[in-house]
């Protein structure tokens, strides 16, 4: 196969975690006989100061003509503690989703045996959690219509019924992937755009009769995933109540900074860890770059290419088992590691092994 | 001290700690020599069964007479299940929140060491969490102009300046009778309406300089509650963010049957377990009283009757250091206690204490 994909180094730790991940996906493409060609391209901080834009133009062109988009990081904290920027990074996050028509943010939340010590959860609780987060990225209350101002202000949640659609039949092939299980959250009882949500929910439900479909109250969910995260097989959901699950989702499998996602639609998919910019750590060879490397096993299956995801997946797990890790998440007495070498390391078991 | 309450007893399991409630206020009451006048009135599905409407016309104006409102809770599955009923129970709990303006939800969250281990976080992060949060309760997405549609479909999040102005004043009130550490939690970063919330944060917190004030974004915050429940004092935020962050407070302590709440505003105040109407216990002499009974403390403390509200807690702490408790939280071996039986024991706690 022949694969072009944009790399989106972004801010912070974002380049460092990048070189990692472009390694990892050029070793497996080598071994299975693929090409890759990468394309660099600004995004964030980063393009703020090279050209006044977080998700400039060209870097637009250079993702629309990928195949794949592999994104870093973006976010600085001279914007965060601006309020007066009048362009901030994440303005580049929500044009890259709004340009590309990343309607379908793809959270896989899995627990690493290694790491459960490190869940807020109760370890017998969460052991075992594996479920994936489907939010709806370009719709609703993040680009609905605004009024600013200081005397009143408001945003508009408003979905029509070919979104609500596009996004459930990806979740529905999820499931079917998956345990057949489906959980649709939203917030029936109260807002007339989640009533359309269920609603369609309902007409699609009978074409998958082997998945199992269930609504449930976004305060309800925001609940059972820490009561009982293994209840979960897929959940999907509209876009603000998608923000706040998914990172919920994430941080109770004590594994965030190893968690990749997918967000894909009607252009180039982009695959990203979920964890942020760690401006702290910069150019520190401190980060972790499982998250990258995962994001490109994400990246390779996303293309049917099952067998490289699991080579990366395996030597991802090799890597938590030798303790070739990074300081945050090293056992007492285990080696030093930072991004590079955990990066090599993972490289070197790619090319010495299956 | 002359008091008028409205008592709400609703559905379900709602009538039985209803009773409990009373008689416990009744007992503090006659220890410090208050007067107490009960009128009860009907709501939620026994009000629909009965008069077609779940917070009828005479109801509301009881509830307005009073001095403070002691409800139970509302919800029967026959309405839950039928797709097509026009009246929900719910609804009542809507019109009652905006008839009696009660713009500020109070849900203070606590752990009681006894019932740590049932906390689904980790014992040595959960505990010493003891924070209060607070959700707007009359405004946003919930009572928005909407459009319900089958093609498309939204909701307005709309928020005026006077209205957040007068629940982070609320906010800052109890910050201050508390750690004064007040976290305010928007969306900011995306949302028009959230960036009014922040604006007018930052006007009034020189207001309370005593108290420190932080904003978090409301992602973060569901991550933070979980990961460091110690952090919070006093939280605040908007009516569909505070559904969510409520929820997810309260089930981290592990003793989500014990907890009260109070919804204050421009009229009578409400008081009344987090907990729902449990209709498959209805009867059965199975729910745990206690969070009625400690909304009756709730209610004794907002008329700046402390000793009232302590003598309370002293109770609901010996009863459970006496191991008198309902099923769901009894030890091994404990006896056997009902709803009638604890909150007889408590009634007589308070009779022989202090
Ligand atoms: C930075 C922000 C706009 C963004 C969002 O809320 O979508 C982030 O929180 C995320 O979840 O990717
Ligand atoms: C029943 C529902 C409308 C209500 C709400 O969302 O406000 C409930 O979840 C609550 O939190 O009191």
């Amino acid at each position: 196969m022949k694969l072009n994909i944009a790399v989106l180094a972004g801010d912070g730790i974002g380049p460092e975690i990048s070189v990692q991940g472009v390694a990892v996906m050029s070793a497996v493409a080598k071994k299975f006989g693929h090409e890759v060609n990468y394309t660099d391209a600004l995004c964030g901080a980063a393009a703020i100061d090279a050209v006044g834009d977080p998700f400039p133009e060209e870097t637009f062109r250079i993702c629309e003509a990928a195949d794949a988009v592999l994104f870093s990081a973006v976010g600085d904290p001279k914007y965060d503690n601006d309020p007066e920027a009048k362009v901030r990074p994440e303005q580049g996050l929500l044009a890259m989703r709004k340009k590309l028509g990343l309607f379908a943010n793809i959270r896989p939340v899995q627990t690493f045996e290694c790491l459960i010590h490190k869940s807020p959860l109760k370890d017998e609780l969460v052991r075992g959690a594996d479920f994936v987060c489907i939010r709806e990225l370009t719709g609703g209350m993040y680009f609905g219509e605004k009024q600013e101002g200081t005397e009143e202000a408001y945003d508009t949640n408003k979905y029509t019924r070919p979104e609500v659609e596009r996004i459930l039949k990806v979740a529905y092939q999820y499931a079917m992937q998956r345990r057949k299980h489906l959980t649709v959250v939203d917030k029936a009882n109260v807002l007339a755009s989640s009533r359309l949500w269920r609603k369609v929910a309902q007409e699609i439900a009978p074409q998958y009769p082997e998945v199992t479909t269930d609504y449930m109250y976004v305060d309800n969910a925001a609940m059972r995933m820490i009561q009982e995260p293994t209840f979960f097989d897929v959940m999907v959901t509209e876009n603000t109540f998608g923000d706040i699950l998914t990172d919920e989702g994430s941080c109770i499998s004590g594994s965030m900074g190893l968690l990749p996602s997918a967000s894909t639609g009607s252009s180039t998919p982009v695959f990203e860890p979920i964890h942020g910019s760690w401006p702290q750590a910069k150019g520190m060879n401190l980060a972790n770059p499982l998250a990258q490397i995962l994001s490109v096993a994400m990246l390779y299956e996303y293309f049917g290419l099952k067998a490289e995801g699991k080579l990366i997946r395996d030597a991802v797990d090799a890597s938590l088992d030798a303790n070739v890790r990074t300081p945050e998440i090293q056992v007492e007495g285990g080696g030093k590691y930072g991004t590079k070498e955990v990066g090599e390391w993972i490289v070197n078991w790619i090319e010495n092994n299956a």
